[in-house]
């Protein structure tokens, strides 16, 4: 192989293809990245055997070939320097890289020991803008298991139906939905892993389309220049349409940011309690409480509009944050039916897009 | 105790202080901050034994008295309010913080508990500008050492002599010294913690004039709203000047930024090999060589003045970039003896106040 490419181009190749590259695989090819000659294009790729990443990087090819090197020290290397133009060589499995004023080796392995990135050949099932993907990932991303005792939870459901995506995530716990509008007439249902999820939302720096392809087994998200290939969780995911309450009996509509902040305060006290923060629905207010044996109280109210019955719930302050985190407006409505079901939050005045539901505590 | 202060002041306060405050003690009174309100002062205090910290921060005081309370909550709970006042009271060892939308308990233990901070009754030794100190602590601090097998080394040595104060940093490795002019006529001699320094630096938030005090045992750093006081380190500071060559037998004048950046992408193919770079002298360049046998090599140079003879030595690259980044100048100077001798790095072209050591590696 003999390469020369644009030293801008492979910062921002080995960028995106970093952060999937291990640094102490006991399998060490999996610390390198592979870099790949063909014809007039040149691929890094790297892959952490559930998902990988290729970007294309242009560049001149002298001669095609491959080699894979230690992706964090070439990323040390490589980021550092602050000339134009870097020629990549490779002899004896040894990757020679020059640029104007230095020179240096890195001891490769060869490409044919790097686990192939399989190609998905699916169908095209939609495109949809990169920044309502990401805006979509912060509002539901959270939600998801990071517990590997349920697989079928450490991912994100990704249904398409009716020209509308829907995606949601629940660790059991909390739950959180939002629908997109997308213009396809695809039907779809897959569930991508959420370090997959967190890793798209990493590599999208620019507002682009984003198109996804979906095979049986894998799913592909294609940017300009790089694609992003996971497998995809397999299994029934929980038909969370069942905890959804289909009617309640208290309904409050409170300013969002202030909300937020009494609970993050009352949560300072909550923490050697199991995170409980006790909210109490009055007319024309909502009171908060927090209490630790050991540490102290705190209690303030936040002023709304509450209407139905009187009542009160317990839930964990890190949920609820992060279900005001994700409301859309200044207005943030909580549904109840009573302490022991689960309450619902959205954004207030607002054809609802995101829906969160939280499993109450008890007080 | 009964107290109303600005909540502006008291997050300014708790800030200063919180770093000082432990946040898992075995002895529960040193994760707390006193709060002390006498006549019409109310200050803030933390310690851990070797340093204390005082804030003084104004107030309306009702009714004077002192309790200590948790820091880290304490600091949580106040920076998340958004209100102008707060008002606190003690009964029964609990603190009560009101604000006008919500209240709080806090479970404290009394102030008697508390370590004294002791009083410096020594000399003021001088005045310093706190842009100048902080900038002569980056400049120094990280040649002291952490290794409290010789606890000498872990503190700065302050020398106040012929109206210039001289702060010295060794790890035996490598040395810093920069030298300051100061309006004062005191001779003085002390070595304060770096941890005690890295706490000043932290605390000098705005431009003032930064007063010290020294008595046997004791130094206090006072500021406008508040004062650190600390041990200082007793036993007599290594003659370090024995160290510095008398005369060089090969002088570099080079272009300070690029010569740390090409130190810095040898360095990462120094990792494996102690962080050892080469570098050999010629006239018109200096070359600078790195290699481990699993990773690879790196060779390149830099451009400069080269005058006496050739010459070659090796350094830990760590220590060539720290000082590097402590010289103030465009271009920076490195005097070398021989390859078995230690090496001076200044700032060139100016009467230098500013001087590094390095000891050499085998190469």
């Amino acid at each position: 192989m003999k390469i020369s490419v644009s030293l801008e181009r492979f910062k921002k190749g080995l960028g995106a293809v970093e952060k999937i590259v291990a640094s102490k695989s006991t399998l060490p090819v999996l610390n390198n990245v592979l870099i790949r000659a063909e014809d007039s294009q040149v691929v890094l790729s790297a892959t952490d055997l559930e998902m990988g990443v290729n970007y294309y990087l242009g560049g001149k090819v002298e001669k095609p070939g491959s080699i894979t090197v230690p992706g964090k020290v070439l990323g040390s290397f490589i980021n550092n320097l602050s000339e134009d133009k870097i020629t990549l060589e490779v002899k004896n499995n040894v990757l020679y890289a020059t640029t104007e004023k230095s020179e240096a080796s890195l001891n490769g392995i060869p490409a044919e020991e790097f686990p192939p990135i399989p190609e998905v050949k699916g169908k095209e099932v939609m495109f949809i803008n990169s920044q309502t993907l990401k805006a979509a990932i912060n509002q539901v991303g959270f939600a998801a298991s990071f517990d590997e005792s349920r697989p079928i939870l450490t991912g994100v459901l990704f249904t398409l139906s009716g020209g509308a995506l829907r995606m949601v995530a629940t660790d059991s716990y909390r739950l959180a939905e939002k629908t997109v509008a997308v213009d396809t007439k695809e039907e779809a249902s897959f569930i991508v892993p959420i370090k997959t999820i967190q890793e798209l939302y990493r590599i999208i720096t620019e507002p682009t389309d984003v198109k996804m392809v979906v095979s049986e087994n894998q799913v592909m998200f294609v940017l300009p220049d790089m694609e992003l290939i996971s497998r995809v969780i397999e299994g029934e995911y929980p038909d969370y349409r069942q905890v959804v309450p289909k009617s309640f009996k208290t309904k409050a509509v409170l300013p969002t940011h202030e909300l937020a902040s009494t609970i993050k305060t009352a949560s300072f006290f909550a923490r050697e309690n199991a995170n409980n923060v006790k909210l109490t629905f009055r007319k024309g207010a909502v009171g908060i409480e927090a209490a630790s044996s050991q540490l102290g109280s705190y209690k303030s109210q936040v002023g709304g509009d509450i209407t139905g019955e009187d009542n009160e719930i317990s839930f964990n302050a890190r949920y609820l944050l992060d279900a005001l985190g994700g409301v859309e407006g200044e207005e943030a409505s909580i549904e109840l039916v009573g302490k022991l079901s689960p309450g619902v939050i959205k954004t207030e005045g607002k054809k609802s897009d995101v829906m969160y539901i939280i499993m109450p505590l008890r007080s």
